[in-house]
């Protein structure tokens, strides 16, 4: 049978270069232990950060062992209670046309009547990760504007059509008109743009009139630049990927990408906010500040300029970073 | 009596051009009016936003009249029931050295004993906004690493005394030693760094060895750029300012700044997610997507690749954008 290995850990864009076949014997398995036919193998764009090394949220691929993912495969032999003979089964598995497994790594896929294939892509990972990003995250609400990057993707497309159930209008970013067409006329999205050939900034400000609520962001760079300026007051940004940094050397520039990589290896939350948000807590917080500020507990320094003539200096010095703490002008003393 | 207009908005830095300081009348009052002595005015960063027109949480000052902010007053003449002459006062209030203003636009300054003034400060909007940004947004935790910059600043300095009392480990990022000694010998920080000594990245890397949990982000830029990849696996960041940002003029590269300043105008959400986070909620996702795709209301492709040899290929593709929904490779047909 035939195997996948990594032969060398790509620098920028993989090629083939990257995988070595190789022939090797079908294992011999345990008895506890089944042997598996591979039907489906998933290739998805979070598997090239394993091909780096590096801090990531999935371990690195080893050079010269198999790759793995997801597949759907079928049971060939078993002595198992739990699997027998012609089952259909799915996991995280290496890249072999035969694979032996511990019936604890798999799952019996729930599709539910639709293909088994699907279990690797709307009823897998990608739709979970569709279906979390949208409505746990992205949360749009009827009348709102979703944009979804790398529309026409296996998390894009259903993304995009979860958005729709919730009344939002949806605006997909799409690579090729096909793609376009494909999202508009059989997903059902609102619009498409084609960042190939369109200007996206341009694009998205005539099909977003009223701006943008929900970004689900696959892709990262000048697509998303063109993204940010455009979002609403309180909008929501579910990180998902950003295939365009997936593939830079390590020489190379990541303008514009310098949040989304290390937000989506953490899930970092980052939120925007201005004091006035949180008017309905003002007096919980003067009732946690006030007694510190009494007791001494919560320092404060006030770098005070005096007299009403010292005002734009007073401001000025903000941007040259000659205060400490609270820089206030003094104008004149209260009268007793 | 003097007061200071907007004489002409700035582009990039303001400067003494950016003024106007104007002899005028004392204006007249009605009776249901209050007259007032300025006796602290406050200046802040946010307050260069407005000087700029286009989009913003506040709206642009006006060229050519007063610019207004904080102010802590005395009044001087009332015939209302609500304020009596001697007084001490707050509101948002022209810049001017006597102002007539309505009482309901003004509170009394909820001080407890500190100097007035501080209700532009510790006890104002600076303090509240780094109690709402630590305490609601960043949340930090016994034993948790907090980054904040601007350290020394008004919201800075009270944001990193909130994390201690939360037992978290701060560290604070200044502009100059003698703030460093500040926050650390005064104020409590476990470590400051000098950005204009040292350089962010490494200097960040020995005092936070465990990582960063929470980064309060007062300033965007390089410095931010050196924190991003230090953040650990669910990190928050409070986004308060960007004063790096404040000054570009229309023409300057707002590089690594593409984030803060909209995310901020927005009060944006955005959090990095893999679908793995949200293990507890696989049923419940499978439980609405598995109707929606049995009932066809949720459309789904799938590009498949024929043959165990074309996985690189199929992972490739993904690279290129020639795949519509999820990329697979059917290496065979289950037996039946």
């Amino acid at each position: 049978m035939r195997q996948i290995k990594l032969k060398e850990r790509p620098d920028g864009m993989p090629s083939a270069k990257t995988f070595q076949y190789e022939n090797v014997d079908v294992p011999s398995r345990n008895r506890d232990e089944v042997l598996l036919k591979t039907l489906y193998l998933s290739v998805d764009p979070y598997m090239r950060g394993r091909m780096s090394t590096g801090p990531s949220y999935a371990a690195p691929f080893k050079v010269g062992e198999p790759l793995n993912g997801g597949i759907v495969a079928q049971v060939m032999e078993s002595e198992t209670e739990e699997l027998k003979e012609g089952d259909i089964v799915t996991g995280a598995l290496p890249w072999q046309e035969y694979i032996v497994a511990d019936p604890n790594q798999l799952r019996r896929p729930e599709v539910h009547g639709a293909p088994v294939s699907s279990a690797l892509g709307v009823l897998g990972m990608p739709g979970l990760t569709a279906y979390f990003g949208m409505y746990h995250i992205g949360e749009p609400k009827e009348g709102e504007t979703v944009v979804v990057s790398a529309a026409a993707g296996a998390v894009g497309s259903i993304a995009g059509q979860l958005a729709k159930k919730r009344g939002a209008r949806v605006v997909g970013i799409v690579g090729s008109q096909s793609k376009g067409d494909y999202i508009v006329n059989k997903l059902g999205f609102d619009e498409a743009v084609n960042y190939k050939e369109e200007n996206v900034s341009e694009a998205l400000k005539t099909k977003c009139p009223d701006g943008i609520d929900v970004y689900f962001e696959n892709v990262g760079g000048e697509i998303s630049d063109a993204v940010w300026p455009l979002l609403n007051t309180f909008a929501r940004v579910p990180l998902c990927g950003a295939i365009a940094a997936y593939n830079l050397s390590a020489g190379e520039s990541d303008i514009g990408l310098r949040v989304q990589m290390p937000f989506i290896k953490s899930r970092v939350k980052m939120q925007g906010f201005i004091v006035g948000d949180f008017s309905e807590h003002f007096r919980e917080a003067y009732e946690v500040l006030s007694p510190l500020v009494k007791n001494g507990e919560l320092h404060f320094e006030e770098t005070i300029h005096e007299g009403f003539d010292k005002v734009p200096d007073a401001f000025l010095g903000l941007f040259s970073g000659e205060n400490v703490g609270k820089q206030l002008v003094k104008v004149v003393e209260p009268e007793q």
